[in-house]
């Protein structure tokens, strides 16, 4: 059975997802790289970004299983890009020539555009439809593999609050953001529907893990 | 040296610290006892009830240490009672003849009344002044032992704003509560000040003690 899923998905202490000022030089606005410096110092973070030696403990197992099982992507417009990037023709994400999603992608955007192949396997396609409409399409290209949410807050929330998800997995880090996107904004009560496991590990974070209850 | 410090603040995921509404039913709001279930769970919460039999591990441990070494507690004017009692000249707080707290009490309201002596050693005092004063006349009621800011989340926010807390115990909660009193809003950064440290439990909450690092 096809699931969807969110994994990795971190947090402020606050709830903020990213900070105030997304730009294509702060992509995460005013937070930096503080919300995901657990996961770049972990075996799976680094060969993210190309390198080796990273931790191989708990928050490695646990960042890991963002790429397994996985046969498409849901993601929002301002992950794709920053603020303006559906004015730019050109523009194909902040990942290079091959992205390391190799599945399909679907950005939902109140803009779409022609899909765009990149290397590795990966294909942008642009969607303007609601959540459970997406998902139809995302499942129908994945294969009869998962289907994960990738964010940001503001589509998981949507994708969360519609009932669509399965698994989801967040990570709390020890800071107060502040300001900028919030998680938990519509989502009351949400907890109702999850078996929650909450496990603190020695990087100082916390992993929420939220499995659909069997009904 | 007299510390201030912060005990058992029980929040949401979402930062809440009492729920929305308020009243003399319900004193936590739409919240109820759902913050503070993994307290009552506990030997000193069960004793707090006048009951006995609770869990005696790391819950309970963390949870005692609200009672030693303290002098006197600062509350805000929604933790001595429910909107409107300070129209009550009868009023003496939700804890009967014989509150639990056992010293000074200030409470900061802006409608101060005459102190009220309880038995066991509680006298309530109220004041109208800023945190940095209320602390100073805590701290000297305190006869030399620490002063407890006791809540609810707004007084604690503005004396952990204020840069005057030196100990601060949260208790989150793996619930989403969506509306009441957010203890987060306007702390941003806080956690540069301290020393962190994460630790969840087999109940399900996640302890999160902040000590003020030294200079
Ligand atoms: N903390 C983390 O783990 C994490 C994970 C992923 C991303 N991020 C960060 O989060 C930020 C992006 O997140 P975000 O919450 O700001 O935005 P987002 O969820 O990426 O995108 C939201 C936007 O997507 C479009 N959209 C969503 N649902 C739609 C639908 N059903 N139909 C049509 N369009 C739809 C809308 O854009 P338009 O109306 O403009 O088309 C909407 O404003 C970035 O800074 C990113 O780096 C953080
Ligand atoms: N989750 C927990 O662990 C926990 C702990 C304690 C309490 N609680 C709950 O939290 C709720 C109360 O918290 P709250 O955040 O709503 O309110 P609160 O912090 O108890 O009280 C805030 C009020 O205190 C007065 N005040 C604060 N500072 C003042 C100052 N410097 N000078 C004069 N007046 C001042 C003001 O009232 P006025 O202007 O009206 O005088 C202000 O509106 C209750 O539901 C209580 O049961 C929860």
């Amino acid at each position: 059975m096809s699931r969807t899923r969110i994994h990795n998905l971190s947090i402020s202490l606050d709830g903020f997802a990213a900070g105030e000022g997304q730009s294509e030089e702060t992509p995460m606005g005013h937070a930096g790289q503080r919300l995901h410096r657990w996961m770049f110092a972990t075996d799976f973070g680094t060969r993210m970004m190309g390198g080796d030696g990273g931790s191989t403990g708990v928050d490695d197992a646990v960042a890991h299983r963002h790429e397994l099982g996985i046969g498409s992507e849901i993601m929002g417009a301002n992950k794709f890009g920053p603020p303006g990037w559906q004015d730019d023709p050109d523009w194909t994400g902040w990942w290079g020539d091959n992205p390391p999603f190799h599945t399909p992608v679907f950005v939902l955007t109140h803009r779409p555009r022609a899909p765009i192949e990149m290397a590795g396997g990966t294909v942008f396609h642009f969607l303007d439809v609601p959540p459970a409409e997406a998902l139809v399409v995302a499942r129908d290209a994945a294969g009869g593999l998962d289907v994960r949410i990738g964010g940001g807050a503001t589509t998981a929330g949507y994708f969360i609050a519609a009932g669509l998800v399965d698994h989801l997995h967040l990570v709390q880090v020890p800071i107060v953001l502040g300001r900028g996107v919030r998680l938990w904004d519509g989502l009351e009560g949400m907890e109702s529907g999850y078996d929650v496991e909450v496990v603190s590990t020695p990087s100082g974070v916390t992993h929420l893990t939220f499995t659909r209850r069997a009904e």
